[in-house]
């Protein structure tokens, strides 16, 4: 698929960040940041910038708040035509603050939502936009909102200068057909924007699924490296160039930085194909009964699992 | 997706002798049985009636054969509705003999081939067929196969009483999309019979390309037990399940077996998501050069093997 309008997100050190902590060495996101250069990669997602009062930094790694001289410190001297961006969770805002977007190494922001948090993110995209940001709204767990509200939250998206709206399936919950219903909706919905798919792993849709959205002209595209992050993790970077036909991509320099740290990196902590997290992408549940079930000595019990999420959801 | 026709076919032991020689115990064999019919499955596949001339027994397990008699001594005594099918290469047909039907506890009779044998496997269907058994032509290999050659193929098995014809991407290397056209392709060509399909699971795609040939009206669907097969394997039939609505179908006994079986042989023997199949699965080639890296010391090398596989694409 050679369009050139694609954009391609990684979201290796912000999604792989869920499950660390956030705590990366410097050397492991340096690296990182040159594979990914090297690999003609458009956006590389550093983390979040959190709140300090919410987060006290005792608790968490330097790349929960992605702070402008931390990210300066980790990129210089690396040639890079790479943008950077940061994600931001809208209904975590407080004393955070944004430099003007020439005097910080960040060019894009991303505002994380939930839909009934549509008002705080917009808020947030302006404010950003304002500065001279490229700005993302990404809305989280969508395959379980009404359409009603999605709608709504779409339509006033639709009146902001916004960028790029996302279809994000937090859950990992939807099939291919409903990829391409929500991909199409969004178009309609915010005419004009660009529209971005960030998949999760559960039930091994990801690469599909971003598949899906590229066949109905989604164009922003996430992705991380080995497909690291949360649970079954996200859509594996080495798979999209795979498919991608752009020739300014380039695998090589990624499946390098694949063997030498994320291979050692998965040794230390788990992702991908695992059943609980499978589980609850079947039955469109958050994933955190299944977090929760791995860090008891059960954790491979999965019939045992698959019974109590039962009566869990029934229970609702 | 409930859809009565819809069959499902468990390739576990087949597909999965593939990398321990056909060696699986006679409990997990059993068990693997009394699984698969608790849960429901169509079909379970015991594995191949290979030639004892072409394939010495001292070099390989039950499963290379499958002889009636080990069949019934496994199934002996547990109540089950599936049917039972075996697997015959099309061009490594000897010496290997069949009962009829009614004398056998096999059910059907899979013929693999590849297009340049198709006249070998119309005549074995052919057999088969005539003693009694359900018979399936399964055309390996077909993303390197021309358009032309399959046509024919196609129009000659459109002319016999074979049961199914299935769609194989041997090389992990078919898109959603292709899969969308080759489903076409088939229905169009074997008008009255049922297609199937079998995919494999190099780039994460084996799942997604099954529900493609779902929608396009595939109805013989195979998979695996957490997906065990040759290097990536095949789709997980766990998955699978979950996705198919029909109330026949039960995931927990299936969970029990991964969890209680299907774990412990991974530590034994790898499948899965590994970068060299995925490599040789974008690149639409054979899994040979994937397996034989994955002997040597340097298995991990990635981007070497990449560059390795390029320069022996640009050498064919």
């Amino acid at each position: 698929m050679y369009r050139p309008q694609i954009k391609v997100l990684d979201c290796t050190i912000r999604d792989g960040g869920l499950i660390n902590n956030h705590y990366f060495s410097d050397e492991f996101v340096r690296e990182a940041y040159r594979a990914l250069s090297k690999s003609g990669i458009d956006y590389m997602e550093m983390g979040y910038r959190s709140s300090k009062e919410l987060c006290p930094t005792k608790e968490f790694g330097a790349w929960k708040y992605c702070d402008d001289e931390k990210i300066r410190e980790i990129i210089d001297g690396i040639e890079s035509n790479m943008k950077i961006s940061i994600m931001v969770d809208a209904h975590r805002v407080r004393e955070q603050t944004f430099a003007p977007k020439d005097q910080s190494p960040v060019h894009m922001i991303r505002v994380a939502t939930y839909v009934k948090d549509i008002d705080k993110a917009i808020d947030l995209a302006k404010r950003t936009k304002d500065l001279g940001y490229e700005t993302c709204v990404n809305i989280m767990a969508i395959s379980r909102e009404s359409e009603f509200a999605m709608i709504e939250a779409l339509d006033q998206l639709a009146k902001t200068n916004v960028d790029c709206v996302y279809v994000v399936d937090s859950y990992g919950a939807l099939y291919c057909e409903q990829i391409e219903y929500l991909v199409k909706l969004y178009k309609e919905h915010v005419p004009g924007k660009e529209v971005g798919i960030h998949a999760h792993n559960n039930q091994q849709l990801a690469f599909s699924n971003t598949i899906e959205g590229i066949i109905h002209n989604a164009n922003y595209l996430d992705a991380s490296l080995f497909g690291i992050g949360r649970g079954p993790g996200n859509c594996c970077l080495e798979l999209l160039l795979g498919f991608l036909k752009n020739p300014k991509f380039n695998l090589s320099p990624i499946l390098k930085f694949i063997q030498d740290y994320m291979l050692p990196l998965r040794e230390q902590i788990e992702w991908g194909y695992i059943i609980p997290y499978m589980l609850t992408g079947i039955l469109n549940e958050h994933p955190r009964a299944a977090i929760a079930y791995r860090e008891t000595p059960n954790k491979d019990q999965y019939a045992e699992f698959y019974e109590r999420l039962l009566e869990g959801v029934i229970d609702e």
